[in-house]
């Protein structure tokens, strides 16, 4: 995509000529219903900033890496994993995930949850857990159900 | 501040622990009404996000640097001048400033407008035009009339 100076938002959170992709290109990485735009990638910025939709129901892919996330909720509402710890997140909420922690965010059933998220533009592949990584995750009994619904 | 996991929004567009400051330490650098929080400054990360407000009526400093900014529209609508143009903006509109081009937000008279910018953390200081510069700037006539208001 061009580098235009002004992109107008065309239509809730789409823009024109921002491409709206496939959240992943990895087939084994587990997500339901998530749309992903890159809204700046631009080589005189060390960051890249994507905004992704997750549809009601919906969820992410559990996974962790090197690089940190920095995430603005921007539409409905839903809830994040962060380690061993979930929380209830809604507009304007701030989200910080630090490098390798366990994260997931999951929509509400009723409502998408739309996020900015800011990346490193160069930054490693996520992980997925091993059954190991599961195991270990599942004895906190909050996150065991997490990542049960 | 720390870097909280979670931090929900507090008020409209405030975070508890994010500061509320000034737009500018320069005092110079001409403004008006503008407010400045700083929302992931991560040492892992290699661009900072911020949200500036500016009050009705108000208007950023016109002014140019080394470092792109990444910006997208929060809340309110006003208008911006980037490069010689000026273009209407509103809330989710993206808007990107490549190295090295004159700049200013003004909010509309009746209502704030606030943005969040994705910078470099290490970037270069922002340069204010000489008289020359204003004297170029000028020329165009739409850009006259967008400073001088």
């Amino acid at each position: 995509m061009t580098l235009a100076y002004h992109r107008p938002q065309s239509g809730p959170l789409r823009w024109r000529e921002v491409d709206l992709l496939d959240y992943k290109r990895d087939s084994r990485a587990s997500y339901r219903d998530v749309t992903r735009q890159v809204l700046f990638d631009d080589p005189a910025l060390a960051c890249q900033l994507r905004y992704f939709e997750v549809a009601p129901g919906g969820h992410t892919t559990l996974e962790r890496h090197e690089h940190a996330h920095a995430v603005m909720i921007e539409r409905g509402h839903g809830r994040c994993l962060i380690g061993d710890r979930v929380f209830d997140v809604a507009e304007h909420d701030l989200v910080h995930i630090p490098p390798l922690t366990w994260h997931q965010f999951r929509a509400a059933e009723e409502e998408a949850l739309g996020f900015l998220c800011m990346v490193n533009a160069e930054r490693d592949r996520p992980q997925l857990p091993t059954s190991d990584d599961l195991a270990r995750l599942r004895e906190t009994g909050i996150v065991a159900a997490f990542i049960a619904t």
